[in-house]
């Protein structure tokens, strides 16, 4: 059977253009030969709809939607992820289903049977699930519909297992020809090889072909990769479609029995050029999707703002990025420097606006209520607020979208100002350590030097102080990173982390900071998820809140 | 049977604390008379503990903390609300239970069944639900423990039934003589009233007293107001403990019999002293939860400036409350005089801090770069965004905790400037309304001006331009609210709210201004919850998004 997959870009909400979208995928698939037409999960709607779904309006527009898009199909059917309404009055009001449609209408509804409720995921607050998944007969053979979730119930997080009941384990029982998985599959580094390894498997315990169409795009803190799979049932990769961009592609499954000149699976990317491109193409739709074409980074002359200013380039070309220095009193000569330099060689615009007079101002203002007292942290955030003041007035005036230039590793701790360089829309390198900072930083000066060799080699400073460096206060920071992902992401105890090695006093003054920095995550920008589990939606920690483990 | 009711305050995390709390509340009833003492759910770590739940810590150190609570227990047994873990190894890693803690250890567990998804709840992300509800054997009794929603399965939001099983009605089958049930149960302006409905209809229903403990206190953007209950068989109230108060109160059940000289209810609150002894609770508990005895205002001489002021005098006492006036060159006389008379009403400190030599000078260092482009939002931002500043900059430097005066209407359709106005670690009265805001202003001043008259009459403004006023660009407040009421609070599509009646412009214009602004509303700081859809936890929409329904 020829499967035609529609590895497309949906937006949330934007009903008519995913239609759009839809149409011409379907159409061109059709003229390349497919048999039947395969999309995402929520192709219809976008991923993740969130609460637009609990909107009176909203299932029935996605329904109607629907219809219209089954209107137009002939007799190539289209199996297309969408949200059916429960006509039950019990339950969710709705199903997370694929609507298979033919000859102009939809013929029948696969329901999505797990739910997931863990990381970025609250599927239970808006879907009922189905008691098992469907089986659709077409062309004499029968195809077994499984959408995202259902097949990973043996591939819960943790050793626990989530989920009491396996789909696919049905299907194999029930008999089938063949697997579809339509997903919305967000990505994290290292996600595109335990789907594979995932997909692979699935095909050799059931014995038949497996086609999995995944979605592609940013759609706010998620980014979706692509890479929709089709293997055989040896579990040998028949295809990979493109990873982090559109992709229609007809493949031949094998059908029934498998060929035996299958090609080996293609290398995997190199891993950093996989955190590249999804941040590329997450701030892109970020900016895109939300109707900026420009965007606004401060160049601190750090690596952190160099890196988001490559980014910026990449996804929106040069000429859509300026860089603003905001030099302050106690700012180094090498850090204009570095973000001049930065300037020329990503080709970008590059201002210098200096905050030192404005920061005085607010200074002689606070004067008299500040008598007596001793500088303290308030004026390093005076400086950095300044910044964002002017940042902020910059991104009014032009219309472009500021991006913040934290890295996780900062964020966790809190060694960023609220309302300084906290400000602006998109968080673009909020999910990676500063070691991941250092390490892309690298891989993109592979050929020629675009960061400054100088930022990346200076040690690390906020420059809020004279001569002040991170590591005054903070461990180094292969040390920290190590240390934070023991606590941030694998929720591991401080006592666990002093029996992984790490002092004491470093486990007890690390933890108590991201601990109390919580209030600062919670006003900050939305971030692009690139680890398993990011500062975001992903991560529910109360602000106010007193355990210490 | 005589049932001590520990209606305490937990906080979230504090294990230690909140175990002291339950042992002094334990001790103080027993020696009161109780023969049985009840809590409300998960007493011993604080709802909602959120994800501190996937610590892998924390089950462990719950379930200790209950043990040491248990080793305590003599023969007056306690019924404790906890986390327990799943020693399974399918399905979530913890039970929501109450632990029957009785001769020094946990006698017997009773398990939640039904745990929501809905509005603020992610109870599926965290739980494993029971099959079926507890029934404990004591005294001669059978007693059906119950855990918050599972006595809601008839009162989902909507009319849509969420849930397929009934704990009480089995309860009612199996046969019981008495039915307990622990609750944090979030309170909203009128869920008392509904609250009690249910507990005295259970009892009707099922023939039995009702046990109804709840706790109180704010946590994050959640109050908890008590007022637990105890229903007889007849469905007549026996007890309501104290609102917005930690209470312990012995209360005789009659068993099995019913006694026939019950009181009557007691009257309801007003509502509008409900809501500001609602906020009251929520922002001292925030404030004294996190550490800060000190709160700032700047006072802008309007209307929600000042009631956040009064509800700030309210919760931390005059002495602990600094209001600050910043007027621009813009600031109307009356703006700066209707704030010291504020100030000088409520007893506060106030000081007078002018911003126009600092915005100046931010407009100075943009000057080249603005050069030759007419003013617009840009301005109006900049000195917004200079208060912000100044007002951060006297948190930090007296440990103070800003709290930000944006009402729901005005964040609804983001009249209000990030990293401006809505600086702050608390958004007091963002989930009033601005016609409730009147309200409760009026309410205040009851029996004496404490709100200037001349604030509450003046027409409302941001004074960002000469002039403004905010119904250039609104509609009136009553319409407006009502609109908000409609499209943000029940979902409704742009059609719905014209057949309604709301003019087709107004509706178009509002509904974009709600959906346009939800990247502020994803900064803004936590809010007190007061409506059954505030913005924050309980409202998921995604940021970047196209739909228009």
């Amino acid at each position: 059977m020829r499967i035609g997959l529609a590895q497309i870009n949906p937006t949330v909400g934007d009903l008519s253009g995913n239609l759009r979208r839809l149409l011409a995928a379907y159409r061109d698939l059709i003229a390349a030969g497919a048999e039947l037409v395969v999309t995402p999960e929520l192709a219809v709607c976008g991923y993740p709809p969130r609460d637009l779904l609990l909107r009176t309006r909203f299932v029935t527009d996605v329904e109607n939607a629907t219809a219209e898009l089954a209107a137009t199909t002939t007799d190539i059917p289209l199996l297309v992820g969408t949200v059916i309404a429960n006509p039950g009055t019990t339950g969710r009001r709705a199903f997370n289903a694929a609507a298979f449609c033919h000859h102009g209408r939809v013929q029948q509804l696969a329901k999505k049977c797990l739910l997931p409720t863990y990381d970025v995921f609250d599927e239970d607050r808006y879907f009922e699930p189905a008691d098992a998944p469907a089986v659709i007969a077409w062309a004499g053979h029968r195809i077994g519909v499984t959408i995202c979730e259902d097949i990973w119930a043996n591939q819960s997080p943790g050793d626990q297992r989530l989920h009491r009941f396996d789909p696919v384990a049905q299907l194999k029982d029930e008999g089938v020809d063949l697997i579809i998985n339509l997903s919305a599959s967000p990505w994290y580094a290292g996600k595109a090889g335990v789907r594979e390894r995932l997909v692979l498997d699935l095909a050799t315990e059931t014995g038949v072909p497996v086609v999995y169409c995944n979605a592609i795009g940013g759609n706010d803190e998620l980014i979706f990769d692509g890479r929709s799979l089709v293997a055989a049932p040896g579990g040998r990769l028949i295809a990979t479609l493109a990873p982090f961009a559109e992709d229609c592609r007809v493949i031949e499954i094998p059908l029934p029995a498998p060929s035996s000149s299958l090609p080996a699976p293609s290398a995997p990317l190199d891993p950093l050029a996989d955190i590249h491109a999804a941040l590329v193409l997450g701030l892109r739709d970020y900016a895109h999707k939300s109707g900026f074409t420009r965007a606004l980074v401060a160049l601190s002359g750090g690596i952190d703002s160099a890196l988001v200013a490559e980014l910026a380039v990449a996804a929106l070309g040069a000429e859509n990025v300026i860089g603003v220095s905001l030099p302050s009193a106690i700012s180094s000569q090498h850090s204009r420097d570095d973000a001049r330099a930065l300037a020329a060689n990503l080709g970008i615009r590059f201002e210098t606006i200096a905050i030192a007079d404005t920061v005085a101002s607010a200074e002689a203002a606070l004067g008299p209520i500040f008598a007596g007292r001793a500088p303290d942290v308030t004026e390093e955030n005076l400086q950095a607020r300044t910044r964002g003041v002017i940042m902020m007035a910059l991104s009014n005036k032009f219309g472009a979208l500021l991006l913040t230039t934290g890295n996780k590793s900062e964020i966790a701790v809190g060694y960023c100002t609220l309302y300084g360089d906290m400000c602006g829309g998109l968080a673009v390198i909020s999910d990676l350590f500063k070691t991941q900072v250092y390490a892309l930083c690298r891989w993109i000066n592979r050929e020629r030097e675009i960061i400054p060799v100088n930022t990346i080699e200076k040690p690390p400073s906020a420059e809020l102080r004279p001569g002040q460096v991170d590591q005054d206060s903070l461990p180094p920071y292969d040390e920290l990173d190590a240390l934070l992902t023991g606590y941030v992401e694998e929720g591991l105890s401080r006592d666990e982390l002093i029996a992984r090695g790490f002092a004491q006093t470093v486990v007890r003054d690390i933890c108590r900071k991201v601990d109390l920095n919580e209030y600062k995550r919670k006003q900050a920008a939305p971030g692009l998820k690139i680890t398993p589990l990011a500062f975001g939606v992903g991560r529910r920690i109360p602000i106010v809140q007193k355990y210490v483990g």
